[in-house]
C-alpha cells in the first residue's frame, strides 16, 4: 500500500472543511466485535473536543427512518468489553435507492449532525461512498468485519476476536482429535475471504486450508492427509472457508471419506465467530480508529476510511479505499503446510 | 431412586472379594471432559493404598489386543485439567464378541490384573457388566458421558462441562441475536436424551426446547415464538437436542420460516462439546468416583457403577444400575417456559 | 439437615397469607455472578403470576431511601448471562437501625408492595430476619454468596462460578509450575469457610489446603510438601482460604521458603472471584430458587430461605435457616491429600 | 526502526555460514505462552528441510550440564496451544560465567550441533549475544517475553496473551466495580516496561495507567479521579505496573484512600499472566518466527534476532538488537485519557 494513497494524522489536506459542531455514529452490516468499544471512541473522542454525537440505530436503516438521539459519554459507558452493538444493526434495503439516502440526510440536517462516522464492513463503507458522493456531507467509515475483508486496511475491527473464538473451539476438537477421532473438517467463515481460515489453520496447527481465493487442488490436499497418515501423526484438522466458493465442508468431508474409508468429523462453527467479548487488540484498534476518525473530522481531513497500515493509523480517501484490493498472504498458506508434518 | 437398590461406600456387603493387588483401568466410548481426572483419580488412590495399575489403550480394544502397560502417579500429572483422554478411546466392535471378551479376559489374567475399571458411557456400562457376567471378574464403571444419560447416577462426568461449553457459545449468539438477527435455532448434543439442551435452554433463557423424549407439539412452540414477538422481544433462542428423535434444526427452521416470514439463523454447536478443560464440578465428581471405585474394590464390594446420587457417591450393582431408567424433570422444562415471557 | 426443618414446595403450609399483589427485589451484600439470573427469574416468575415486581436499588440502602422503580419482563431481558447485578448493591448502615427499616417497611407501603425477595448472603439473611420479625412482611431470601457460606442450603448462586474461575487462574498457574517455578501458594476467597478453597485444591490437584474452619497443622503440611519433592513432583500448589483465622498466604510462604529454602510463588485471586458470567449451574440454581420465591409467596408458605438441599429446592423458615451449621466435608479435604501423590 | 539495522528473509547476506544439519533449540528465562508454539515451528522447519534438532531442557542450564536429547516432529505434536513450554526453563547461573558457556559449547559439539535457536527475553537474549561472540556458533533468538521488553522487534511471543488474561480478569472485576464497589487499583506484569499496563487500560477503559518509564504524577491521577467522580462514573479503574519503579499498587492506593476517604480495592494480578494457551496472534507470531529462525540458518544469515517490525518478519543482528530501545507510544497513555472521560 504506497504512501501516497493514504495520509498519517498529523498531516494537513488543503481545503479542509469546517469544525464539526455534531456528529452521527452508527453500525452497519454484520456486527463485530468492537463495534461497541469504536462507537465508545468515537462518543467520547466527540464530546473530549465539545462535538455532540447522535446516535444512530440499526445502521443506515435508521438513518433513513430517523431514529437518532443524543449519546452522551455516559451512555457508552461499560460497553468496551461487550460484543454484538448497543446500536444495533441491519441491513438497509431502503438505503439502496436514491430515495432513501435523500431522506437519511435530511434527518441528519434536521437533527443539526454536520458528519457521519459508519462502523461497518465493505458494504457499509460502498453504501458511504456514495452517500458522500451525492451530499457531500464529512464521512468517516471505520471498517469492522470479522472477515477482514475491508479494503484499505489490513486488520478490521473484529477480526482478531473471530479468529481467537473459532481457534478456542477447535481447541476442544483437538481433545477428541486426539482421544478418539482422527480426521476433523472444520468449516469457518468468510464466504469471499480467506483471512479467518489461514489464521486458524496456522494458530490450530491445520493440516490444510481451503479458501475462497485459491482453486483446491484436492490431489495435493490427498496427499497431504495421506502422507501425514503414513507419517502416524495422530490427528489431522483441516480448515475450510465457508461458502460457495469453496464449497464448503460437505463436499470435502465426502471426498475424504471416499478415499480414505474413514468418515471425517464435520464442524460448522458459524455465528459463535461472531460475538463474545472483543479481545483486547480489537479493543485497541476499535478505541484508535474511533479517536481517529473523530480527530481526522476535526482537522476537516477528506471524508475517508480510518485504517491501520503497518500498524499505524492512516485515512484512506474512500474511493481510494475502494479500489484496494486485499490479498490472502501465500507465505501463510506455505506455512501451515510446513508446519504440519 | 430407591435405597434398595444403591449402598453407600460405608455399608459392607456379604461375601466380599479379596482385596485386589493390581487393577487395570481404561476409557471406552466417546471421550468426555474429566476422563482424565477420573483416571487420575483411579491411578492415585490405587497406588496411595499399594495396588498397582496397568493403563488400558483405546478402551476394550486396547483390552483385547492386550496394549496394557503399567501406570505410576507421575504418569497422571498435569492430565486433571485436560479434556479429552490420555489413554485414548475407541469403539471396539472385536469386544462385541464372546471371543474377543475372551481375549481381553486372558491378557487380563496373564498381566496379573485382578479387577476392572471402566471409565465411559451407557454402551460401555453394558459392556461391562458382559464382561464381569461371563468371566467374574470384579468391574467398577464410572459413569462419563457428556450426554448425562448413563443409568444409575444423576451426574455422568463431562456433563456439566459440555453445557457450559454449550452455554458459552450461545452467550456468543446472544450478541448477535440482540444486536442484528432476531430468531436463533440452536442444535446441541443428546441423540437420545435432552438433559443438554434443557440445562442449555434454562441457562441461556431460551424461549423453547425440543428434546428427544417429548415429541415436538409445533403449534404450542409457535405460538410461544408468536407471543414473544408481539410481547417485544428482540431475540429469541430455541434449543433442539440433535438427531432422528427431534429432527435437529433443520425441519424447525424451516417450519419458522414458512410461518413467520423470517429465516431464523441456524448453528449447530456439535463436537466442541465434547472437548475443554473439564469445570471445577466434573473434576470433583470425577475425582470422588476415581477414589469411590478404587475403595470398592478395596472393600471387596460387588461390581458396580459408582455414581451420584443427590450429591452422594453411591454403588449401584451393574445389572441393578442397567435397568434403571434415566427420566427428564418436567419442572425444567416448565421453568424455560415461565422464565422466557 | 432434617426433613422437619424444611418443606417442599408441594407442602401447603398452615395459616398462610394472601397471594401478594406485588413484591419487591433486591440484591444485597458483596454480588454474585447468578444474582442477575435470580432477578430475572423473580420478576418473570411474578410477571407471568400477574404480580406487580418494584426493583430495589442499591439493597435494604435503596429500601431505606425508597429507591423502587417498576420492572417489567423487558427490563430483566439480555441479563441471564452477566456477573454483577444490575440493581447494584451496598452496605446498608442504615438498614442496621430500626429507624431505618421503619422508613423502608413504609416505603414498601406506600408502594404498595406486598412482599420482598432479598437475594444475598448471610448478612443479607439476618436483615431479612429481622425485617420480617418487626414487620410481619413475607419475605423470602435467595441465598447468594461466593463462599457458599449461607446457611439453610447446600449451594449458594455464585459459588460454582467463583470456584471455575478461581481453578481456570490456576491452571494457567499450573503452565508455569510445570516449566519453571516449581511450589505455588494461591490465596481463595473465603474469609470464614473453606468451600471455596476446598473445591478449588480437588480441582487443582492440589498438594494441600488451608481453611478457616481446621487449625493449620503445619508439620504435617511441611511433611507433605517435602514428600511430594521426594516423589519427583515436578510441581506443587497449596490454596489457602484468605483472612485472619488462615493468616493467607504471606506467613505460609514464608516458613516453606524457610524450610525449603526456594521461595515460593504467591498468588493472591481476590476480586477476579467474584465477576464473570455465571455457569450453567449457577444460572439454573438461580432460575429455580428465583421460581422457588415467587412460588413461596403465592402459596402463602412462611417466610423461608429457598435452598437447594440434595439436588431439590427446598422452603427452609428464616429463624431455623440462621440456626443451621454449614459443614466442609472433610472427606473432600482427604480426597486433596490422596489425589496429590 | 530504520531499515539498515534489520534485513528481510528475502536479503542474502554476505560471508554466509555453511547450511546447518543440527541445530539445538531451548527456551530461557520467564515462560511466555507461544513458547511451544515456537519449539514446534523451529523442530518442523528444520526436520522439513532435513535438519535434525536436539531438544535442550531447562534452558542454558541444560546447555551446562549436556541435557539434550533428539526432537521429531512427532514430539511437538498437540503442543501448539499450550501454555508454558515443553522444554522447560530456569535461570541459569553456571551459563553466566565462561567456564559455563565453554561446557555447553563442548556439549554441543560433541552432540553435532552446529546452530542454536534461543526462545527467550532480554536476559536470554544477552547469554546468546555473549555466547555466540565466544563461540562463533550461529545463534537465531526469538524474542519471548509477556513484558514485551524485547529490543529489536515490535511485539514479542506471550505479549498479546498476558494482555488478554489480564483483560479478562479486569473484565470480571468489572462487574463488580459497577454493582458495589466504585475504584479499583490493579496491578498488571512489567516491571521495568510499561507494555503490558498501557495495553490493558486502553482495552479495559481505565481511568489512568502508571508505567515505570513515566514518573507518576499524583496530582494529575487524583485530579482525573476526581473529574470522573463528579461526572458522575460509577465505576473507576486504575492500572499500575508492577515493581519498584511505580510503586505497585499499594502506595498508590493509600493516597487514594487518603484522599477520597473510600478504600480502592487492590487486585494484583500476578502469576496468571503468564499462563494459559496462547492467543491466535502468539500462536502465528511464534510459527512465523520459529520458521524464520531456521530460514535465517539455512540462509546462513548472521546471528540475528528474528523479529517482528512492522508487521513483518525481521533479522536484526545481534549486537545491533541489544542496542535497540523499546518506547511506549505515549499517544497510548493520551488515548486512555481521552476515552475515559
Amino acid at each position: 500500500m504506497s504512501a501516497d494513497s493514504s495520509t498519517r494524522p498529523g498531516e494537513s489536506p488543503a481545503g479542509a472543511a469546517a469544525r464539526p459542531r455534531c456528529i452521527a455514529v452508527l453500525t452497519a452490516g454484520g456486527d463485530a466485535p468492537g463495534m461497541n468499544a469504536a462507537t465508545r471512541a468515537v462518543v467520547r473522542s466527540a464530546q473530549g473536543a465539545g462535538i455532540e454525537v447522535l446516535g444512530v440505530r440499526r445502521g443506515y436503516d435508521g438513518l433513513v427512518t430517523g431514529d437518532l438521539e443524543p449519546m452522551s459519554s455516559r451512555a457508552v459507558a461499560n460497553i468496551i468489553q461487550r460484543g454484538g452493538t448497543v446500536l444495533e444493526t441491519s441491513r438497509s434495503e431502503a438505503f439502496r435507492h436514491q430515495g432513501g439516502r435523500e431522506r437519511a440526510a435530511r434527518h441528519l440536517k434536521e437533527r443539526g449532525a454536520d458528519a457521519l462516522v459508519v462502523i461497518g464492513g465493505e458494504g457499509s463503507l460502498a453504501g458511504a461512498t456514495v452517500f458522500h458522493g451525492e451530499t457531500g456531507l464529512p464521512v468517516m467509515v471505520l471498517p469492522a468485519s470479522i472477515d477482514n475483508d475491508v479494503p484499505g486496511t489490513d486488520y478490521s475491527i473484529g477480526f482478531d476476536t473471530a479468529v481467537n473464538t473459532a481457534l478456542d473451539a477447535i481447541d476442544r476438537i483437538r481433545d477428541t482429535a486426539f482421544a478418539y477421532e482422527r480426521l476433523f473438517c472444520v468449516e469457518v467463515m468468510g464466504r469471499d475471504s480467506g483471512f479467518i481460515a489461514v489464521a486458524v489453520a496456522v494458530g490450530a496447527g491445520a493440516e490444510a486450508v481451503v479458501v475462497p481465493e485459491i482453486p483446491l487442488d484436492m490431489d495435493d490436499l490427498m496427499r497431504r492427509v495421506e502422507e501425514s497418515q503414513n507419517r502416524g501423526k495422530r490427528a489431522s484438522i483441516i480448515v475450510v472457508s465457508e461458502g460457495p466458493r469453496t464449497g464448503g465442508v460437505l463436499p470435502l468431508a465426502r471426498a475424504l471419506a471416499g478415499r480414505f474409508g474413514i468418515e471425517p468429523r464435520i464442524v460448522v462453527l458459524g455465528h459463535i465467530q461472531r460475538g463474545g467479548a472483543p479481545t483486547a487488540r480489537d479493543r485497541l484498534l476499535a478505541s484508535r480508529m474511533g479517536a481517529g476518525a473523530v480527530q481526522a473530522l476535526i482537522d476537516g481531513a477528506p471524508s475517508s476510511l480510518i485504517g491501520e497500515e503497518r500498524g499505524e493509523i492512516v485515512r484512506v480517501a474512500l474511493d481510494i479505499a475502494r479500489q484496494k484490493v486485499r490479498k490472502l498472504d501465500p507465505a501463510l498458506i506455505d506455512l501451515v503446510h510446513r508446519l504440519s508434518i
